[in-house]
């Protein structure tokens, strides 16, 4: 028998106590638990990048790992905390949206309202449900796997779209949706909205801001010194690089930039 | 039997090899251990700041884990190493101070120097005590928690007290001690020092910087878009906050700067 | 027995799901791994500081340690997937140097190019070799140390050699190799280069950039107030660095900055 793994993405940063704690609530209730940082970096606040996190994450680990994830805007408000199992694996976050892309991928799964106050460090307080109640939570689910303890079913929890390419003309309109560490910029855009001719003759037509990329490569390497390149990311989206170099910062692009591919 | 923990607190940085060099030889000593990162981004030799870490978050550990703290501005000097047993919890750390919101924790906490240099890595540098002392000595006692050998007890051990708000007419002079990942203000008056009326009426006169400061909320949440509030901290100090917003950008606050409470 | 012990060290960041990646897919072969993180800020694409933050950190780990490193600008490329055998440990890495320092730690290495694809995850990206080829072959490789199954030896792997120090006239010239995270400036120069007459004296005169050391010091401590001072670091290069201070922001110096030491 192996450890149980639970991981941790979150908007703590690392620069105090708050991820430590997290980890030790965990091995509190659960001292041979395998916890694993996903991240910590997550976006302050921001969901859509801690949908994108654990949405690209969660699939590798084994099955039966419990997620962790607070990106948590609405802390001690009425928003509530939830549970939900997919097919393999658990997550236990506040019911805010930042789980849609799991949503998305596993659409047969189920989601609670957790209840079971006893559950939780007590008091609760109203700033850090991180260690109140999602860190105990989730150590107390990975000793046993019922959820049902936990609080009823749910079918109303919130749940947002990623925001989806538009056509315009003979085009489609889309967006930055993160930077990595390389400066690499990952667009809405995804592998199959580009037209079957362009994706096998490795020619595009797509336009970053001020900038026109005209290769779809198959690897960072094979952009010449300086040009930008667009290629088929590690998670299925477009995005758009420059060998060896940094694309955000050349070419001054980032979240939130628009891009549009030429399907014509 | 779960593995012995180990937590590591230190102003390494994450950057270069030092942080990953405590694990390795601590796992190279046990390799059963749970070594579990707290923080590595402690303010650069920066003593407060490492105690604010690590006293807000030791007692969310399982009894009997070790804590190793660095933060060591007189590494290599006749500072000496010490080994701290509190109630539950067991602590290895420069003489410096860092652990003192620990002892203010654990009145009873045993101090120990240590001595046993057959436990150091050798020869033992002039710069990286990290390595050659305290996560050693941590591994080898994570094996049998018996702090004895290490070295005989001290009681002159060195000990600083956190800055207190002082009395200024009908108000209380505080400051501001660190900035979290949101950039919430926490400053060093506690929910105590609030008087129990306003408490109550969740009204407060606060002037921090140039900014008054009039609700004391119970969540970020309760503010009004770009409203700067106040309220009890997870560790019990009074932070000023802006909800969904960064208080110490938008309000050009930050460690050290001044708080007045008023009482009346 | 204790658990098999994988290290990571990259240049993915942790802003977002690229490391957590590789923990899970190692431990969905081996759900009983330690995974350990090193490093993931190795500075971006650059080989020089991964090889450093690799060679200073594995000796430490405990024999049979699986260090996985990944700074991959060729990802995608021919540039082969290489598995090292040392004396007590294993490396998975991409063949471009990365482990130069490795080598020449390790004389009688072993170097077989992985070529056992039905290790690896389906499909091989072109842009995640991390993920779908060296955490993979890590974590089947810690199942049973056996390297021959992955691929056959080779002796033509890619080596660089570390910037040396050279002579001009009654000096050596050499270069600051990186920064620490405490702006101690790490040179190319060791503690081997300095004349037996200076180190003994503890006077030197090290010229970097527009700035003269004249102390070789044994601690941080001996330096006076925003007096720079020179002194063996903890891997054997000599530093510049400032007691209390940071000598790379004060003293306006940086990687690749020039440094000169007067052996007469």
């Amino acid at each position: 028998m192996s450890n149980p793994i639970i991981t941790l993405t979150t908007d703590y940063g690392t620069g105090d106590h708050l991820a430590g704690v997290l980890k030790g609530v965990i091995l509190r209730i659960l001292p041979n638990a395998t916890v694993v940082d996903i991240s910590h970096n997550v976006v302050s606040m921001d969901l859509l990048d801690g949908a994108l996190t654990i949405g690209s994450a969660y699939r590798y680990f084994p099955p039966r790992t419990v997620h962790v994830v607070v990106v948590d805007p609405g802390v001690g408000t009425a928003r509530r905390p939830i549970i939900v199992s997919g097919d393999e694996h658990f997550f236990v976050a506040p019911d805010n949206g930042v789980l849609s892309l799991v949503y998305d991928r596993e659409p047969s799964a189920h989601v609670r309202h957790i209840t079971a106050e006893h559950y939780f460090l007590s008091p609760v307080s109203g700033t850090f449900h991180g260690r109140d109640i999602f860190a105990p939570v989730a150590a107390w689910l990975a000793k046993t796997y019922q959820t049902e303890v936990f609080g009823d079913e749910i079918t109303d929890f919130v749940r947002f779209t990623l925001p989806r390419p538009k056509p315009a003309g003979t085009a489609l309109k889309g967006v930055v949706l993160r930077v990595d560490a390389f400066g690499n910029l990952m667009t809405n855009l995804m592998a199959e909205d580009v037209p079957a001719v362009m994706a096998s003759s490795g020619k595009i037509k797509l336009q970053i801001g001020n900038t026109r990329v005209e290769r779809l490569a198959q690897t960072f390497a094979q952009g010449a010194a300086g040009e930008p390149i667009a290629l088929v990311g590690s998670s299925g989206y477009i995005e758009v690089a420059l060998n060896r170099g940094h694309a955000a910062r050349t070419l001054g692009a980032g979240r939130g930039t628009e891009v549009t591919l030429e399907l014509a």
